[in-house]
């Protein structure tokens, strides 16, 4: 299940050490060394999954639970009020460790973080048309 | 479990319109009416929960399966390889209605998206006190 060339898989193994958080029989937290603010945890299935599509739907069950929990504790120790949960899948989308991993990052007013947000829209028919072709596709 | 002054609420309700996706007994998948990129999906759950330590485990473990299962639609719809998920709790997290949702956002290289990344680092001691803090506010 691990892949020995995986950092992520080395620390699930006890290999590499991580300022841990969490764990349970599916799933490990720890503090993420480069913290874009303190206290940013990531979540990591202990199974090696490079892409969320990969994960079972038992797994994903099992491990999104985790996600407020921990977020809770996040909150109550960096005295932060919010949070993103970001997952990124593939390296255009940021991805750098290929083992899938859910980041919980707390929030202040005005800290420079976030998702830069460059909102577009669809003209004429072609939402209504990219509706249709999702329903499709997820039919197939 | 409705609030009649949300407008995610209204959506799930049909009272207002939205290019919908999916849906099933606790979720439904629309596409963002501003969207980051063609094909960019929100989840949310039909209940109303601000945020998502609000949402009971059960309800997360039947809404996260979805989010792969969307992914990979999108993916084949829009000819991305790559997308993240992102889910904003709180204002300075940049959440722009207050009912969960998780976004799908599918990606292309140097597209201008992502998440704003200004890594830091723990100086000294200051990691292991903050997971050891962690470990104790999951404790209570």
């Amino acid at each position: 299940m691990n892949d020995p060339a995986c950092v992520f898989c080395k620390i699930v193994d006890g290999q590499i050490p991580a300022m841990r958080v969490y764990e349970d029989g599916v799933c490990l937290a720890f503090l993420d060394i480069g913290p874009l603010a303190e206290g940013h945890t990531l979540v990591i299935p202990k199974g090696h999954f490079v892409r969320l599509e990969e994960m079972p739907d038992e797994l994903l069950a099992r491990i999104a639970p985790v996600f407020p929990r921990l977020a809770r504790a996040v909150l109550r120790v960096t005295g932060a009020d919010a949070y993103n949960i970001l997952q990124n899948n593939g390296r255009p989308a940021g991805q750098e460790v290929m083992h899938v991993h859910f980041h919980i990052i707390p929030r202040q007013p005005a800290d420079g973080l976030g998702y830069r947000w460059n909102a577009s829209k669809y003209e004429g028919d072609r939402g209504r048309q990219f509706s249709e072709q999702l329903i499709a596709a997820l039919k197939t």
